[in-house]
């Protein structure tokens, strides 16, 4: 039987802070261009790393866009598929269009996190079940993102664009497949609610609905 | 341009407790019976429908499982799938059949997370990556599991299933999908180290070989 370590537990602030990133992430779209300290995008990078994977297969990778003429090409890329899901939307296209979807030009830092190569001789946890290895990335994620805000930073996760057009545009080995765009940097501030719900695209949905009991929450789909 | 709120930043406490959490949270399979408090479990569900969502569309649907002879029920479908990923494997199946992968009989509180019905109406953020609602699903679940340490409990993700199966166990609407079996329960300590690298499975990759500059990680696959 493997051991365990009896560590501590959380003291109240503890706990508190934890709620407090959870609470206070949002996914941000306005950013600040001030630099984002090394130590402090090492740490974020750090966070992702620790997440869980699927029977440890550890398939994120990373790649940070510093070039100005890269982020020129994924922008366009991003902006191509905007106008494609908007279309795509029918009678919510303008509103859509009016939307703020993504900050790559302005955010200090972009970085690209994608599924390694050669993925399917991970068996262990994903042999009827594939796309746990995109779960895993967004573990990843998520642990970068509440690390961001209890860093003070905003973190943005853009996934509007054609996967194998940003795939070719990075010269990804054949498999690989790019998962996010995140921009991150210096805020002004935090939305005080979703983005989304903000301007109205989407409301909180009522959490006793999503909870069902030995069965099927009733009145969801 | 959409309002943003300058909230305090984080203590060095605070946001020392949000990287403590990432470090200490492990993907536990032993568990002890006592039960889990009413509010805790209700706070761990507050942080899953916190999570960020692709076009906010919150996929996420929770199931609670208490009633015994459906966890019955849950636990031979998973051990039919772990024979199957063992024979998978090869010549790992010897070590894979030698791993705890579940605790689904030992813990206190078995939550099954599935993404909903009619989830193709959902475009934004999907249109080429239609996956994004397993991502949104496994932020939900990487929240609830910080939380869950954060409040001295251990969470493990079961993916070892047949998604079909476990559907209709649990009598799911068509379109809707399971994608973990989450035990969650006290556990006597916590893994010093990932399970799977303690049992020699895997190692951690070193984290430089995963990230690059405006280009593939050249030592990466």
């Amino acid at each position: 039987m493997t051991s365990r370590q009896p560590l501590p537990d959380f003291a109240d602030d503890e706990r508190a802070a934890v709620y407090r990133a959870i609470a206070e992430r949002r996914d941000m779209r306005h950013f600040r261009p001030d630099p984002v300290a090394p130590d402090v995008l090492a740490r974020l990078l750090w966070a992702a790393h620790h997440a869980p994977s699927v029977g440890y297969m550890q398939p994120w990778r990373f790649v940070r866009v510093t070039d100005r003429a890269l982020r020129q090409c994924m922008h366009a890329l991003i902006d191509e598929e905007r106008v494609a899901t908007a279309q795509a939307l029918g009678e919510r296209e303008q509103e859509f269009m009016r939307l703020k979807v993504e900050g790559v030009l302005d955010c200090a830092e972009v970085v690209v996190v994608a599924l390694c190569a050669d993925r399917e001789r991970h068996v262990f946890g994903r042999r009827t079940m594939p796309d746990m290895d995109v779960a895993s990335c967004a573990c990843a994620i998520q642990n970068m993102w509440l690390a961001a805000r209890a860093e003070g930073l905003g973190m943005g996760w853009v996934s509007i664009f054609d996967p194998a057009r940003l795939a070719a545009l990075l010269a990804m080995p054949e498999g690989a497949r790019p998962l996010a765009v995140l921009c991150l940097g210096h805020v002004d501030g935090y939305y005080p609610a979703p983005m989304l719900e903000m301007e109205g695209w989407a409301q909180r949905l009522p959490e006793d609905m999503l909870i069902g009991e030995n069965r099927w929450p009733e009145d969801a789909q």
